[in-house]
């Protein structure tokens, strides 16, 4: 199933300010790295040695949350102000890197560790790519 | 850009209640609802007649937080209760429904609203579907 | 420093299908539960004991997701539909008793989940009192 | 009822490395300023005048997403990571700010951005007041 953000970016009314592949590629990597975050912190949840991934628990709810609302403000476009957007993708490709290094210390013991720092990295890096086309 | 949300079921470390196949499903289609939603809000807002589009946002806005909740709710297995699932699919179906009549309503003026009336249909489905194989 | 629930339910400018009074309770006692839950979860995660809080750190987060969603849906009333509302806060109210039986049952030997416990219960009574009268 | 937030503060059972009174008042400051916002974007909608309140809306969208991830955020004391505590302040002061400027606005017209305006100005001050014990 293909997702519903590029057709959804092509149907709005007005202008956009934002480049509309990177756009795209960001919203789809914060709901994938929200998705996978939430998992993971469900999975540790679940692991014997819980007790070890307390830290682990709490960067992946944090991290699902930033990306969840980043992606919410970067599918708005109507009163665009590049401020909110560009402070707000800070904070979650810092959010993004903390998670998946967290996430990569436990990737040789946990699989969904390994997967969630993957989504992690990935979201960071369309962050990022999308920050440096906001003047 | 394959979802994660199927190799993170796979690799929850204990057992799952439910079909896993279609818990997948309905978890992507809820987060491509959510997602068509909160776009589909936004492009109403900017359109020359949005004083007609009122209701329009405002379910498209509950139909985006139900979805996306629904979605972290069906994502944790972990002591897992399955009458939260239940009334919680029951509660995101009624919403999908609701918004997907809303939006089909102006399908054929607003292309955004017509997106996002088959994302609606597609996760009330992917809810009823879930939800006939929790007894 | 009082709520802002009441003061912006009195100025929204068009009429309001639920009794004021029931449906500011409901929203305040929402997202104190919300609240609760979140910190709740976080408090568990660093018992020394978190591999018996598993279920109950699951259960906050479902709690605070669902409650913090039905807050939203009460405090729109553009376009309101009693079919969300209503399914909604039966799927809350049912989350809040999971939630409570829950902490209760860790709340001799957690103070955060007694206080979590209270708030799930008052939650879950301020949610059946709003539906009574919804009809 | 008075919040929740401080007493399950006190229960944290370990140690919370920032000033409790600042990050209560910060915590109960963005839970009701995200609600504040979320009322407004609402009560916007139902205005006659609703066309020239998309971008007010639309910022109230933004904030009230913003101050429940970071209220949230701030809740968890686990694995604390100051780094993510201190960009997502600073993008939800960010954010407060500009909701405030564009409720301002409008506050001499709707009495609900007026008291919008006023929860997002205490919402950026508790978020700087906090940010400022944040090394």
């Amino acid at each position: 199933m293909p997702s519903t953000t590029r057709p959804m970016l092509e149907t709005y009314p007005k202008s956009i300010n934002l480049d509309r592949a990177k756009l795209a590629a960001a919203v789809d990597a914060l709901n994938d790295c929200a998705q996978a975050c939430t998992a993971c912190a469900d999975a540790c949840l679940s692991e014997d040695m819980v007790a070890e991934l307390t830290k682990c628990i709490r960067t992946n709810l944090d991290c699902a949350d930033i990306c969840a609302t980043t992606a919410r403000v970067l599918s708005r476009h109507t009163g665009y102000d590049a401020t909110i957007s560009r402070t707000l993708l800070e904070a979650c490709a810092t959010a993004c890197r903390s998670c998946g290094d967290e996430c990569a210390a436990h990737a040789d013991k946990h699989e969904h560790c390994r997967i969630c720092a993957d989504a992690c990295r990935a979201c960071e890096q369309a962050c990022r790519d999308l920050l440096a086309t906001i003047s």
